[in-house]
């Protein structure tokens, strides 16, 4: 347990993965990345890029956004076209929880919120009796069905392939849409070892990250129909999301997918063994059941310590983290984060327990 | 057990008490009833029940509208005036079942959903986490706690003066607003033998139904203060409410708000005969102490029928009714059914039941 | 030149048509007519009035509401359902000046705005080029043409079968909707001598005035295809504009449309007489050929006065009108104003004017 | 009159100065900038691009948006916060004639439009005019004026400090907010000889574009007060315009104003010097007193083709451009058009019109 090189604090950032920095790769590839004005014409480093995620996930074509949220809202927005729509989310989904509502705010399309369970999923039978009957004035019409892949709120959980197909059903029997929020697809995809393609084959749009484990800069892509792409990219220019020479970005969304994908399950080899060794901690509990990813949630009620307490004791030794709610903390693991960084991480929990003091 | 007069079939309607048909003194009162141009002037009569109505409810002014839905509607988004707000509503109230998503789909109001306890309150805890952070940006801005009283969907349960204080101290003391649904408020006071005044005292505005219980053809009245007033009267304008010789609606209402409130006893009394009949029935279930005001709703999860079925059945013969669930019937009592009718009902039910066919 | 009877003040209110009161026999059929509750069932005198209004005007179906605005509002909503949409109206039109941008406020409809002539049309040339390119991401999607007829702003101009006819086929031609904002289309026909249903030919949907110059206390009623009304009902319960025993609204309607409408046209010739009689006069000009049906526009450019002056001065004595501009005042002939009215205002002009007081 | 280098056909670009790619130095400072999770904390090298935009044009504060239209998107709905309000815009303008109508469809606000003049200013008579008096419910309430500057489709007008700070005065005599879209801001200043902070002092907020003249990759800022900011970051949050490692587009934008701004009086020079070319030439004309800075509109109504014609000839030869209208087309001079290149262009019109062919 020593400090960090020349004597400067050793950090420990598991606040998010989004905090990841681009790497040495892809810094020269936005350095040399050929571009175009991407609204006038087509900026061709981004149309590589566009086009390998539509093939990754088996869709007809895909479009990048700036952020996640945009994703998602143009996804919602677009498969509610029409006013008085509504579109069923899950109730600890990134959507419901931490998009300032912007489906509703800006888009007009009220929630119908059913409740997430632990593991990331909606009972299926609340999802159809969510479902409203078109020919009664009291109500919106129901348009979609969000999940989310992996599950943040909940965890990191992983939705599996049946449970999608399953909703896919569900929505095609009632003529509804599907969309999956997949910001971390890919980890959902490594940790059940199923193609990202037939993770998300029932799914009609799927939004996925490239800025949190994948380490780019920014942004994130949307995948699929031509039709619905179509519509998407002219809703991205309206919420002022089209960008100029955006083959910068590109670039280095393209190296993510070619070096970082396939390192993700070391993440999630980190969080487990965080997992394990902050379980045996006096006070903290973490369901091992639920460590199927990037995510730690920690949950100390059992402390003498509120979630708050513990993060900001934490993080003036370094270990920096958030507290999820008043008796939970979130820890994400990422490519900053090494293996002796987790055991770093655990002894200093050891001292602060061990102490007695806390 | 006879038919209706004359051999026409006997109806007993408790499909709602909005069915309720104007007396004949509301008639009388509309045919001479003195108006003008609301909107180019003030309409005498109109003017007259919206001052009787904010002194009824202790509130400074008052505002018609045509539905107890714009009356939400518009308080509401006068609550949430700016954008990127959101409203806390229960996961039963009328908001939020029947009202289309309005306050979304025309209003960008996000809905921060609460589920109703089957005493159609909201646990005041829950209400209180679903109160946003003002300082981070991933939250839309809480502004307004919504209730209703009665319940609808909660079979008319009527929420106490205790509760309201409650959740007007907790709406207080985060700078939000407390907006009561009182579309039967008055039904509230009377199961409660408290005034009007009294109930609604920790509420900023309430929205009353003149056309249910009171009879009256149309409308409802928003109360609270006048600078509430003064913008409600604006989006009712811009929402199309606004109307011209509207005293001819305000005529009757005030004949309701003098003839009708004093009998909604005889309703409460009917539906309890009603409940305690149908409770010792084949397979049907009443919980008695549900039954407050003049809704009665019926579990029939232990009949050999679906909610739908029987409502069908018991329609075939002028007993008419609306399925709320799939294991649920409600029925209203009101000014058109008569203990006679009630009894009429009782044993309707009780000869379809004792034969055995159903 | 008379004071009132009794001694008190003669008042001759020319504001707006919209201050007619109910007749006996509107009030007779109000304190008469069978309802039922509209939105459970379907309210029979409203149903009635209903089928009467789409006979009329030779459309599928029709629908009752509140008021003139929420017809507007509801018809432009319904034919731009998809977000991202834009209508093409009147830089007069009362739809872009006095109805609060209810279609963008509350609808999110952008309005292409192509200024209107002075006899309430606009170029058909500059209606085309305001029709926006359907495959640029730039724009939002042109779905719908508004006119007005007759013009209220442009001095109640009516708009010929001809041009109505022309735009119809314009809209046709790209795709688009047709909606005429009749709020006084009967003074057109009238004044035109074409039947209803011949004048809106080319119109997908017509919004009527039952409260302006036919005398009913309030309400207007919007007529087009059952699609069409299909989804305007939907929209005017989201809106709130959904009544209960509406037929209250609808009996004095089918009075208007027995009674008043074959009058409509002393309004105009007691319109016309007024017209050349303030034409005369010192300082005062109107263009005569504008003086169509029942609104006259008084140029006091020349006058020693502003408009808000004259107005004030006028209303002293019991002459009531509007300044429309600076220099402009509106009068509105309609059902309380006789030939009688019309001199004893010439009179009234006369004096003040010769006295060389003013 | 050469071709290109190797034989490849010579390309002159005109359509838009938004194609310039980012310089070598922009791609170094890419390469290496420092960069950090701008949502989670604050990205240092974007904090410098703000402060140092902030400062050049005197307002308190500044934020990055992924593109103009997000920055004008936010800054209407920012100062249009409360629902029902309404924004002055020219008709002319980029915000109503190239956003899709953003305003409205994703923001509600409602357009009031005054026409251009042909310099891109609106009459300060005509803007007094389109202010809706506050206390009349038929009218939303005018919250905002906005200009443009440079003014594209009026051909690149600088609008002058002097009618700046007249606007800047009508609206605070009103109590409206000043936003200039100054997407091309530094050609203004350039042209105008006045500081950019001289030039916007009496504005509220200003939207700035990197990604034209500047030649940076992507992204505008918009600057204002704190107030303002702080709740511009939050509605950029809502559109999903907040990227995390956003350093990478904020290093070019830095060396942007340090090495592109001082070099946008070539771009002038060379506009007018195509101009100047033009106008002599057969069935061309040019106002020249129009050509302040790198916009160039040639009126094409007394050639034989129509600008589409124009457009497509010269695209041929390699001369590339957009009709602006029917009758005009729009030549944009930038970074990577020489003098050279003007003058190789002017002789390519210089043949084809010579020949009589065209």
């Amino acid at each position: 347990m020593d400090c960090g090189a020349n004597g400067t604090k050793r950090i420990v950032d598991f606040r998010s993965d989004t905090i990841t920095k681009p790497t040495a790769a892809m810094r020269a590839a936005m350095a040399s990345a050929e571009v175009d004005d991407d609204i006038v014409t087509v900026d061709p480093t981004m149309d590589e890029l566009q086009k390998e995620m539509a093939r990754i996930f088996g869709k007809e074509a895909a479009l990048f956004v700036p952020s996640g949220t945009m994703g998602n809202l143009i996804s919602v927005l677009v498969h509610c076209e029409a006013r008085a729509s509504e579109a069923i989310i899950g109730s600890e989904s990134h959507i419901n929880v931490y998009e300032q509502g912007g489906m509703a705010t800006l888009g007009g399309v009220f929630p119908s919120i059913v409740p997430n369970n632990p593991d990331g999923t909606m009972d299926l039978r609340a999802v159809e009796n969510a479902i409203k009957p078109l020919d009664d004035e009291h109500f919106a019409t129901t348009r979609l069905i969000c999940i989310e892949n992996t599950h943040n709120r909940c965890g990191g959980r992983c939705v599996s392939v049946e449970y999608t197909d399953q909703v896919g059903q569900l929505a095609k029997r009632y003529g509804l849409r599907l969309h999956v929020d997949g910001a971390r697809i890919f980890n959902a995809s490594t940790a059940l070892g199923v193609s990202p393609e037939r993770l998300v084959r029932a799914a009609d749009t799927v939004s996925v990250c490239l800025s949190k484990g994948l380490a780019a800069p920014a942004g994130s892509v949307i995948v699929g129909s031509h039709e619905f792409i179509e519509k998407a990219k002219r809703l991205r220019k309206a919420l002022g999301g089209a960008m100029r020479q955006v083959g910068i970005l590109a670039a280095p969304g393209l190296v993510a997918l070619k070096d970082m994908v396939c390192r993700l399950y070391e993440d999630h080899s980190n969080a487990r063994l965080l997992a394990e060794g902050l379980c045996g901690m006096k006070g903290l509990q973490v369901d091992m059941s639920a460590v199927e990813t990037n995510i730690v949630n920690v949950d100390v009620t059992k402390s003498r310590f509120t979630a708050e307490e513990l993060c900001r004791a934490m993080g003036k030794i370094g270990i920096l983290s958030y507290d999820l709610t008043k008796t939970s903390i979130r820890l994400v693991t990422h490519y900053h984060i090494s293996e002796d960084d987790v055991r770093y991480t655990l002894a200093c929990f050891q001292v602060l327990f061990e102490s007695d003091l806390v």
